[in-house]
């Protein structure tokens, strides 16, 4: 299992678009899923919704792509019945990944053993910023996987910090004090809190 | 690392509000989220923020607590110092956890070995359904909380999958059918297509 | 890696006709092959071929299935793309096997990992009879799959030898003798040679 | 157990010929065969119909020779009780493998530790292409080891492949293609299927 | 555990007055105080008693701090309360041990895991010359550890021995002889007993 | 090493007053002293002092009695010296360890391997209470550690916490509150600080 | 390695006569022979030799036959042969062992890894008595085996030892005296020594 | 255990004849024989008897000695009584091994852990040739020890095989063929059998 | 090895008097000599003077006998040699330990792995009382073996300590006091000091 | 355990008259005894008693010195005690070795576990020449250590051998003939037996 702050581990994979190495998108972010399977209902539907997104991950600096533990063959098939099926283009490369080997190595696993829906947010450094594993019965919202990776990149660009809910445009908090020294001086300077420092971006 | 469909490890907590065991919460949701430490400004804000919306976790029959790797000395001192400060209760418990042995169960840590700002949502039977790692720097998202929450407990009892960005209301997906002579029927029967069929709940 | 002789190890598997449990199956001989994916375009070739003699090896009591290493829903898309392409229909069972369970219990790998091109003959007992492993670039022969599958099942039923290159009608081998007596009473019977005493089936 | 496309271990025995050391048959191919024992009525005839097919192999570029699990003195001397009986020359080397050694290293051995009926072929850069197990009830085809031969050999040679049943003469397949994009050209282009594209050698 | 005579493993700790590594107080005695947790009431009483001599330790050349097994957050949080409440400033550091790593290696434990009621007196090339460790319903007498850190320092200042119940002003013990000719002239010499011989310092 | 909380380990001496077993005394107090050798000057000084005082510790329920790690016949020297040359009588026993089986138990070394000069206070459970280890050079002081005992001993009979410097006589401190509402209603009750009660015993 | 007294291993083996399990020989002695391979000159000499003289060896009780690491069909091969080119019956079972199991069990192994040329005298109560190992260039000779296998037998019969070079027919000795008093008695007795004394059968 | 083609361990013994090393006998042939004791009156047949013919081993350049599980100061003290009693020289040394290191190199024990009676032959370059073990019962035969000596020499000397019951003067056998070719030459050249061709040494 | 007061390992051996098992002696003193080898002259010496004195250690309950480490047939061999050239007789039994095991289990070997020169005197419980290991070169002294022997039986049985130098008829030493009472006790009865005082036995 | 002709360990203590290490004695010869325990009445008889002849040693090149398991402030103590008592000086060391680590070293232990009564003869090169362990109850023999110590340097010197019961100016023996032709010579040259010729020193 990845922790988050680890070095996320290297792989190289066959995707509908050509060959991926995750270490070749270094200076990048990567946002990664992953699918139980080809052909798979709810998949199919994450797929459609991230592509009608991928410009607006794209123009933040993300590189957005999900692996599927299936055959090559599988996955160009399942990926051309949906483009012929809904008329449109998926803008996004698939990876194939038929021995397990790249979603073993992140841990995306379910309790049988099958691979989970899970996400992986990926800094420019190639450290894990993020994850969360869904259960197969539910797809992953896209709004809020925009909303997590635009909180992360404004907050390593500031030095700031989030609040709960945060959305962009909104002030974050600025870093706790080290000392009581330190605390004594916020709380002279007018701080919310010894603790608690708000300020716009 | 507790895998989505693994049954979540039982343990007793003291809490603000007294003793917790999860194991007598069976029968009931349970949402529940860690803290990196007592004082911890984004934790603050994610405390407030999710003591606001208690009431509707509540009666969607789901029990919200967050774990502190403090004593409990000073868990009931920083929810006291932000009661104070903000007028207001919080009105879910917080646990203290001085050795770690609970957050270690659920191996809710960074790659420094801190605590993660992590969130677990566990099932009537004891089952984890959702998971996820925010980083320290990041708050925690309530309104996608609540989202999820809904989507996997409708999921559950429906027995249809949520498609992606799937909101209260909105229809579902009924589960693919299991061999070529179902897929077959289900075209016929004019499904959008052999493996996508939609239903209202 | 199961050797001629042994018992063929169990196993059940979701196929595009339900599922199959191997030790469902005895009383009766079973013919398996391996596909190295669904969409294989070689794998299609010798599906469409052994569908179309699949009343033959029925009529001498044999089952056939194919095992494929992708999700059940890759393989049922694959077995509709060439029903549909060919305006015919799959005679026999394919399996889906995504975590390649049955497959490495059978050794039915390549140097690469891969699956490879196998063959297993399985008696009424369960006990494995012939198997071969084709290259991924070379499709199997059904003709000598057919051959063989009739040369064992005589040679069992008579308790005689199929001589090389034995077609049905051709005489078979009586077992050799087992002391210098019994051989002496052979070259005096006429024998063509001590240890070689052809008869007719 | 050598699986196909490992490196054939490589080995040195005595034959009915003289020395045969398999590395120094780089270059061309091998089909190696096995016998479980001197005498044996099956092999005596399978001997008989390899030595008249033998010119066909080697125009072909195949070494063949077989091996059985006897001392030198033993094997020399069935040779010889065949060629008197049957007035004919053995036209291939039979080798002596007292202790079992090569064979086990090619694990050809029955569920009884007996030595199995096998075959392998190896190609120039001494690599398996292609392995069978016959039971020691049936003789092998030798129809059927030509034609996989040629099969083999004619795929590596042209970078095609070969569908089922294939005789030489008979056109071949292009191998798939490995991108959404290029699937789509096969398509516009006129293939069977995006997956089938027949060519003549 | 640290034995009395070995030398005090080195460590580096946040406290409330910034970074403290023991081995940069080489030179200096240091006192060493560990708490059971932050915001416990015997704890306090301690803080202040401690805070009130700190300057008659200081004189001596002894640096004095205290460890807490919680977040820094916590620690200045309860350090504030303290000055807070009682109007008075807490001269010495305390510091945060949020993963138990210090008193781990110190062996400050009670029977139940947690943190106990330790004292260490170390010297200035870094070994430990007392230690005690106290019930967590009993606070530490500030006055005895004075009195025994002034009578470790003359004894190592002087050469000579502490008897029981020593103050300073009292005479002290010279050590005994250690062979029979330096006992016997001892005696000679009129000591109190050949191994009791008293010096004022 | 012996935790303060945990059971002491039984052990059975011969000492200069006839056999003692520790668990004999379950039900009085025991404070148990170790000595580096007989005749050794500052253990000399600490046994005349613990014998002047012997009668207050008896009053109070204590037994009080030291080890000494040699031979049985050199304690009964070093005893029977002490009383000529002072002209008193040692009023406890001392006991001979020539093993260090008992002090070893105690873990009462210090880092040259010789005996520490320790102390041991246990309960009449049985259970250790408080320990402390004076370097060779420095003795014990023994009002101190009747003011230690005394502490302990009042401590556990009212369920009161000792403040620091605590002496007879003096307020004791109220167990802290478990939850924010006892906290809240302590502040309301008009406690010292939510966590800090005094109390007469 | 069997050593001399030692039970001798129980085996089964098929033979030229049928098959043969030494324990059911039990009763009888047993003369052994292990063959290097069939078909061998110096073997084929020795089955000549020993042939011959088989009647002797009957008479005196003794069951002969020798064991080939060759399969039942090579033994047979070569038995046929000797006996059609000189004109005669080999008298004796020979044994086929085409796995070693028997000659392993007998540790008859040379340097090389090849059976050796042993001997193994087996009394009726299964105990190996004598046993020697021949180079495979030098055949063993029938008349010393003969001479042993007597020695031997009327050795155990009488209770008396066989001197150097004994023939039937010569005196033995009588076992030497255990203590010092029949020592004397066996020189005042008049024998040769007071060790050596000897006697007619 | 010593096998036969293998390399016989070095070792250097005390003799009654001075020290002797294996190895400084390189060039020579050795024949070495074990005693269970000294004073056996059964050895001290063979050592009478061996010493009568010592000059005809000699002669064949043959070194000839005898190890004893004894102290030296024993077998010298059996010599001398040897010598004195039958009024002889024993012409060759007697060796003390009262370690057993010798004997157990050699593997020469029977099934009670005894000394054997056993017999090496070893060549000039120190190999294993021939080896017997006798039981304790029974003498060995110095006529035999002569001609299997011989037999071996003039094997290894000439490159011919000695059949069955060899003596000197008799014909040998010619190696027999390694190829069927060279098996059809001699039987065109009149050989006995294929695999038998005798020859004047 | 044994320790003095440790049970004397039980073993049985033969002897040139017959058979000895030690625990058969259980009711008397057994006084046990080791002998480098047989015809050693020393322990030659030693023999014939413990033959002499033989008596007086019977007298006294004592069984005497030695171990050599050789065959029975050697140690015969050696008695006999002494008795004729001596003209005397050995008037104990000498045992023959061919495997060294009764030595081994005493541990009586010197640092070249020879048998030591030892001595074992063990009580009528089978506990050893004395040992002592003289060098090969030196002789032992059977008037100090006579006098331990009789200083241990005197002191066992009156329950009084040897002084040293002790000789039959002298006063013993009563055990020294265990309390200082009793220690008190002895100096107002006039004791020679407070841990000696004579008595005669 | 130290075997006789074995290296003794070295080691250094602290002695009643300085710090002794045993190699720097190198080039002496070493007598060092034992003392279960100081003030034990044995040891002080047997101390006066070696005090007495302590110039006889020293005229004879040897150091004495003993060894006593207690601290050396015990240790002063007693030699005190005699001393003053017995109105006389102890001529020799006596060591301190209050953690056995030197005893341990030699296995000077008694079955209990204590320190056992015993003797060790080193030569100047540092070797164990002589080792007797006495029980507690029993002195030592001082005009027998004198008559072994004697002994083993005579023989050393001389070459010869010391016969039972040796005493200075009595003969010795010369070491026993290796050979047969050795022995011979003695007896021819006069030699009482072929393995015992005397001679003075």
């Amino acid at each position: 299992m990845v922790l988050v702050g680890e070095q996320a581990p290297d792989f190289e994979v066959q995707t509908t678009r050509g060959r991926i190495r995750l270490s070749e998108l270094r200076g990048r972010w990567v946002l990664l899923l992953t699918h139980p399977s080809s052909f798979n209902p709810v998949c199919t539907t994450e797929m459609i919704a991230l592509s009608q997104r991928i410009d607006d991950f794209r123009k933040s600096g993300v590189e957005v792509f999900s692996i599927c533990p299936e055959s090559l063959m599988s996955v160009i098939s399942w990926v051309r019945d949906v483009e012929e099926k809904y008329g449109l283009k998926i803008m996004f490369p698939v990876a194939a990944d038929p021995d397990k080997r790249t979603v073993s190595l992140y841990g995306a696993a379910d309790a049988r053993g099958s691979v989970a829906r899970s996400v992986f947010l990926i800094d420019p450094e190639g450290v894990l910023r993020f994850t969360a594993q869904y259960p197969v019965e539910t797809g992953r919202n896209v709004k809020e996987l925009a909303r997590v990776t635009r909180a992360v990149q404004t907050s390593v660009k500031s030095g700031l910090l989030a609040p709960a809910n945060w959305e962009p445009g909104e002030p974050m908090i600025i870093p706790p004090p080290s000392t009581v020294e330190e605390a004594d001086k916020r709380v002279r300077d007018g701080a919310e809190r010894w603790y608690i420092q708000r300020k716009q971006v």
